[in-house]
């Protein structure tokens, strides 16, 4: 085949595909002049011609590789299999995308009984020379004879403890070359180096096809075609004398990001020795005052690489002798605030431009900004672990009732709410507490998306805690805590812990403001907000929120002097009963969407109709029941009955939603009337009102027409009564399969759609957000699942129905208005599919607009990116 | 416009579309030569023209109407607006599809003051005249003129009241006179019988477009651009004199469909009158007495009436001083036995095929054949009525409890079980019962299903039912039913009725097992059903079934001595204790499925594996718990406890289906085994076995991967141990939307698809089958349903996900075999959308098998007529 081999030399960085992102980078790396220790790299087409040919090396690879081979010999000087000044070599696979499961790495390939010899005589170190013989044999044992490690483990354990040795560092050479010999007994190791070579660039290629490498790629739908490619290298040796050592170094802080070099480093030692932290490496700074001209080459070579890169580069360096190698650079992982910091800078420097910045952060970081961490430096107690259902840190003391939540919170105690899951008759107890932990439900439980849209810190589905309501005390596997007992939630990790744990508050800084600023250049969805309260509203439009996507109306009933009300008004036994409660209701809807509208003036406000099934908003416990039939005049029993009647097994598919405005019309006509006459009145006190009227859990069309009608008449009486008009729109979720199965015949009827992605996803695949907890982790935990399609949009089942229902709608709407308001409208994954598919906005919890933001320039940039860049 | 009229012996049977219905019947009568009254047609062309004239008529309408109406004129001798031989005509709508809601009829048209002093000349009986001018004005003004026929009333009842008449015979001529001017103030009728003629035509006309006939047309999906036909034909009398006379007449006895001449005569009078049943009409013998040339004429018509078009026709005529008139003559309605009868008859005279006799009933009604029915005749009390959910007449005393029902019965008491709903605990008293009564649930709730599976009268979601557990009895609107009260309940009426009600046996005849006999001949679907013992699988073996499609795994559980053990099973709390459980469950479950692999030798066997939620095996009362507790030897808590976790917000999207076997694979391993050992050694036996094991509620790829993973190994496991090996296939249910929208990635991993169209409908709609009662009846009431989509499948949803799953999967699986095992794999209509769709098989409950059988039939030969004759 042609030119299976390159030379580091004669690789690009953009030959990453036929070279693989490690293999392109030592090229680059040579070709900017930088000192890499000489090789080359064995193409990825080479690994696929491979396995083409039954696992048999196309033709011409050996002889390649053996004339680059030849060519590394003379740049280092050194000969492979010549005892009198052997060259070494690493051998590492390197695919152009990252691979967990691949055989990684073979060091000091070319050994055998009589080169080490050789080396005694060249380095006069035995023990050197041992301990790296030892290394290579049972390197090679395990990753190229696929031999267990536990036999080189034990026999090495059973020296040390048979010569009452504490540490390695004891063993000397005579040691060393006893445990060599026992080493060549678990495994023969073949001591021609070519025949080491071979095998080891055979192993590397089968790697490809590990169990755990192809579930990787099936799993990250990676092409099985791809293969990798193998880099063979000369060795060099940190460990070779006092003037040797080896590193690793930032070109930027990154933790904080600041912009200065930033690394370790650990004299005579080799790479593997700092990773495993078994001495304490010292600082750059100390480098450069015992060797200032290494630091100074070193420094000067970390300043080339990020400006070629453009990109805060993470570099391993090894000194032998007082020579600086290369071993590798990457791009460097950084924290949150870090990724910010930088991106900025680099915008700032020159390097890099502002749509590169947008691309360098992950958008879901930007939580980070918002909400107080765990000090991960802290000691903490961690009894249980949930799903991080909404972010930031809970520290308070346990309650179990929503009630006494209020009450303590009342006389200034911190607590946090424990309950099995929450109802919107908990709503003022997860207002008054810190935090809220419950033991079922998902991320879209009730819990957790009350507690996201309050911006308070929420862990869910915590399925180990066993809740006592009687006792007032709740048991996880090791500790029984108490009501009053102190605990910490963490509600960015799902960490339940012991006592009050140290934190780090958030700062929204500058960098934040100035990122997000940016975005909203670039970006083409809008970003709305879900609220209902106008401090919701607020703060979403402090975070940039152009608009509210999704007002559940129904939130503004559960208020105490509210709720009896409604329930008087759902238990009417005549139509004028109904009438005279749902007039009392209307005043309460009529003022606080006034409110919302002068919050929102020059946006524009998604109003839900009531939606939740009715018995949601009755009293299930005895008093509460009784206090009702009181107010009511009516007997306990015939109370009881009203309320049992209503009771469903499948509350999630049952009497909610539309149905309800179908069945009881006058109740859409009293929130119509609410809504329009509030418009009226804010925009005669001179808000700019947008009102949008959404149609909740549609599924067929004839819904949608009849409620449209009962809009359409009420707002038309509305507006003869008050002699003024004001422009509305009428829209419907998109929540039920069967209305993106038939959007067609929705398209005519609404001027929107806006996709409820927790329920469409409930119903496409049949799960219980309510429930799920029960199947849920077993399905990530055998990877049956790759995501929680509650928090990422599930793009190839939900996504289809999405785009069915789009590409029916649109020909037949060309105005049609798209946007989503499920939690995945806060998701960054999922909004890059809401931009791809054509919606015109996202609609997201307060604090999830930052990440919106973010995200949706993210997507807009990458489009831009493809269309000029079209193969990229 | 070309020939906008018609006269009758110009237009043929064929030209419906042009004519209409009505109009080409009485064109094709008149071309045979029958004695049709002369007349004409207006074309439906000239309607849609009249339309596009924005409510014009045609240029050349008048004119050719005109001229039709002249040759009317010569052929009566009578002449249009001339009093010495006034020509009276009736006007009649006809489009060419049955319309409710458009104008019906006016009769006598042409009348006015001075026509009915020459009626009055020629016939000399001015009562009948005034009569007559009486009902024209009243017709004009109501059908032409839109006036409320109140006012016609009124003067007609106070008229009465003030002349003391008890009936309206007993006014004389005078009195009519009277009326008739005061009719004449109600609204002006004009007196120009051409300006009547023109304003009944564009009434006629413009009666297309009434809201109701509009409604009509969208809900039933004709288009709007087919106009109606306008038929006018002059007027005969059968209330002429002594001679005359009118009468309705079928050629075959539409009751029992015996080949003999059957129909009413009624002397003097006009049709309205044999119609509203005030006077009792003559046997078709009396008319051959009184005139037997009469009837000698009639009866030839009528035989010749049926040759020429194939069927039992029903005939109305009337009788004109000695002359026979033929009105109408269209298809005859005609029960259930009646229809096969004639059907099977008429191929035997060689009428009709085969083919036509299968097209010729209705599929729905071989249900007839095989339940008893309520004898129409006898008095009925209806307390209630509920869904008519498994059909059939159950009549017993009242019980409220699965225990007492068993108890009683096995005392040989015949008793009714009444329960809000059922659930799997309550199997042994719905088989003890003669039949069950719900409040709860609809058409597919586990009430219906089990029932329908037991061949058992159900009547579900009987709503207005208040049943009081405590006090043992049950209130309806107007009576209270206490235990052991006897009623009687109609499963095909949904009707319960108070103590017991006369029935009439049903029996599956001759007939009844011809047709089926001949359905199997053209057929292409085949028909399995659902059963799980060898009971019900030997039934449905006799009614035709060609295999068991769903044999639910599950029902196995639940008998007295098994139920423990799984109980035992699922509260398990260490792998090797859920093993010994498992370890029994399978000897019952190997030996369940043995019996059924030789009932069913030759045929499939589907067995699905555990489906339901693990919580609907497990006690819910104290008293069960405790038991339950001591047999595990654990506490009451504890064991409480555990069965309060497993408890589910929404059970049906929960941790059920193939969710258990991803979390508890062991189960599925012991059910496997169960299924492949029962197939060898029912093999070794000498039966003929071929077992497909089908997954439920998969919704993604790696579900179904993981599941046919675990089945290979345990079956090859067994074929290991057994030195032998049986065929079997493994398959999905497809109940999930995300499995259809995914079909693609599930097609490599299934030998089948098995539609279950329950949960698919469920999911599709976010309908819970168990809740649905709460909304559905009012969406069928006010149309926003055409049916229940739980008995009817809804073709443009679910049939929408049907169709793409078989689109996505068939190429990839070009071998994949399709079915249905939900409740709409036994309704005619979707019987019919299975065949279209492509599936090779459905299946139902064993009952229904004749029906499908019959609607398979059906379905294949709408295919081929349609290939033979495209356009038809």
């Amino acid at each position: 085949m042609k030119k299976p081999v390159y030379l580091f030399h004669e690789g690009h960085l953009d030959d990453k595909a036929l070279l693989g992102n490690k293999g392109a980078n030592l090229c680059e790396m040579t070709r900017l002049g930088l000192p890499v220790p000489p090789g080359f790299v064995i193409t990825t087409k080479a690994c696929v011609e491979f396995f083409k040919r039954g696992s048999r090396f196309p033709e011409n690879l050996q002889e390649e590789y053996l004339k680059a081979l030849r060519y590394v010999e003379t740049q280092t000087g050194q000969e492979f299999c010549n005892p009198a000044r052997p060259l070494l070599l690493s051998v590492r696979s390197g695919a152009s995308v990252s691979m967990p499961g691949m055989m990684d790495t073979v060091l000091n390939l070319g050994m055998n009984d009589a080169i080490v010899e050789g080396m005694i005589r060249q380095t006069h170190n035995s023990r050197f020379v041992y301990d790296t013989y030892r290394r290579f044999i049972q390197m090679f044992a395990e990753v190229v004879l696929g031999k267990d490690r536990h036999a080189y483990e034990r026999i090495l354990s059973d020296y040390k403890q048979t010569h009452r040795y504490e540490s390695d560092l004891e063993l000397d050479a005579q040691d060393l070359k006893s445990i060599v010999e026992k080493f060549k007994n678990v495994a023969e190791v073949p001591s021609d180096p070519h025949t080491q070579l071979r095998m080891a660039i055979e192993a590397v290629f089968s790697s490809w096809y590990t169990l755990r490498a192809v579930r990787y790629r099936e799993y990250n739908d990676i092409p099985n075609d791809l293969g990798t490619a193998v880099n063979v290298q000369a060795m060099v040796f940190g460990n070779f004398g006092r003037s040797s050592g080896t590193g690793v170094a930032f070109t930027r802080n990154p933790a904080t990001g600041e912009h200065v070099f930033y690394g370790e480093y650990l004299e005579q030692a080799e790479g593997e020795d700092v990773v495993s932290g078994v001495r304490t490496p010292k600082s750059l700074d100390q480098l450069s005052e015992q060797m200032p001209e290494m630091y100074t080459q070193l420094y000067e070579i970390q300043q080339k690489l990020e400006r070629h890169y453009h990109d805060m580069q993470d570099l391993e360096f090894t000194i032998q002798e007082g020579k600086l190698y290369i071993l590798q650079t990457r791009t460097g992982k950084r924290t949150a605030k870090a990724a910010v910091r930088i991106a900025i800078e680099m915008v700032r420097e020159g390097l890099i431009t502002e749509k590169d910045a947008l691309l360098r952060v992950d958008a879901e970081q930007m939580n980070y900004f918002l909400h107080p961490m765990i000090d991960p430096e802290a000691p903490q107690t961690v009894i249980a672990q949930g799903l991080p259902a909404s972010p930031g840190v809970a520290q308070g003391k346990v309650v179990f009732s929503a009630d006494e939540a209020e009450d303590l919170a009342a006389q200034g105690e911190k607590v946090v709410l424990v309950r099995h899951e929450t109802t919107p008759e908990d709503i003022h107890g997860m207002k008054a507490a810190q935090g809220i932990l419950t033991k079922l439900g998902g991320m879209t439980s009730h819990a957790a998306v009350v507690a996201r849209g309050m911006g308070k810190c929420c862990v869910a589905g915590c399925d180990e805690l066993i809740i006592d309501y009687d006792q007032e005390r709740v048991r996880t596997r090791q500790h029984v805590i108490k009501k009053m007992d102190l605990i910490t939630v963490d509600g960015s990790s799902g960490k339940v812990m012991l006592g009050k744990v140290a934190t780090i508050e958030a700062h929204a800084d500058q960098d934040f403001q100035t990122l997000l600023h940016w975005a909203d250049r670039y970006r083409h969805l809008h970003i709305r907000a879900n609220a209902e309260t106008p401090e919701d509203a607020q703060k979403a439009c402090d975070l940039g929120a152009e608009g509210i996507g999704l007002c559940r109306t129904e939130h503004m009933f559960f208020a105490a002097e509210r709720i009896d009300t409604m329930r008087s008004m759902i238990l009417s036994e005549t139509q004028k009963e109904r009438q005279m409660y749902l007039g009392r209701l209307f005043e309460f809807q009529k003022a606080d969407m006034q409110d919302l509208f002068k919050v929102m003036t020059g946006h524009p406000v998604t109003i839900r109709l009531l939606d939740p099934p009715l018995h949601e908003f009755l009293p299930q416990n005895k008093t509460d029941i009784q206090a009702l039939a009181n107010r009511l005049g009516r007997g306990y029993d015939k109370v009881k009955q009203r309320i049992e009647a209503l009771f469903e097994v499948n509350p999630m598919l049952g009497f909610r939603g539309c149905r309800i405005a179908l069945v009881y019309p006058e109740i859409t006509r009293m929130q119509t009337k609410a809504v329009i006459t509030a418009a009226l009145e804010a925009q005669e006190e001179g808000a700019q009102v947008y009102p949008e009227i959404m149609v909740p859990l549609v599924a067929t069309a004839r819904e949608l027409r009849f409620i449209r009608q009962e809009i359409e008449t009420t707002a038309n009486r509305v507006f003869e009564e008050y002699k003024a008009s004001v422009a509305y729109r009428i829209g419907t979720m998109m929540e039920v399969p069967r209305a993106c199965l038939r959007a067609d015949t929705l398209a005519p009827l609404a001027e929107f759609m806006s996709f409820g992605t927790n329920d469409l996803t409930q119903m496409t695949f049949g799960f219980s957000r309510d429930d799920v907890g029960k199947f849920l982790p077993a399905y990530l935990e055998h990877e049956t699942l790759k995501n929680d399609p509650f928090v990422i949009l599930d793009q190839r089942g939900v996504g289809e129905l999405i785009r069915l229902a789009i590409g029916k709608s649109r020909p037949i709407n060309p105005n049609m208005e798209y946007g989503i308001c499920g939690e995945h409208g806060g998701n960054a994954r999922s909004i890059r599919f809401c931009h791809h598919v054509g919606f015109h906005y996202v609609s997201c919890s307060p604090y999830r607009v930052p990440v919106a933001r973010i995200a949706a320039a993210q997507a807009s940039i990458e489009t831009m990116k493809k269309q000029l860049h079209p193969k990229g």
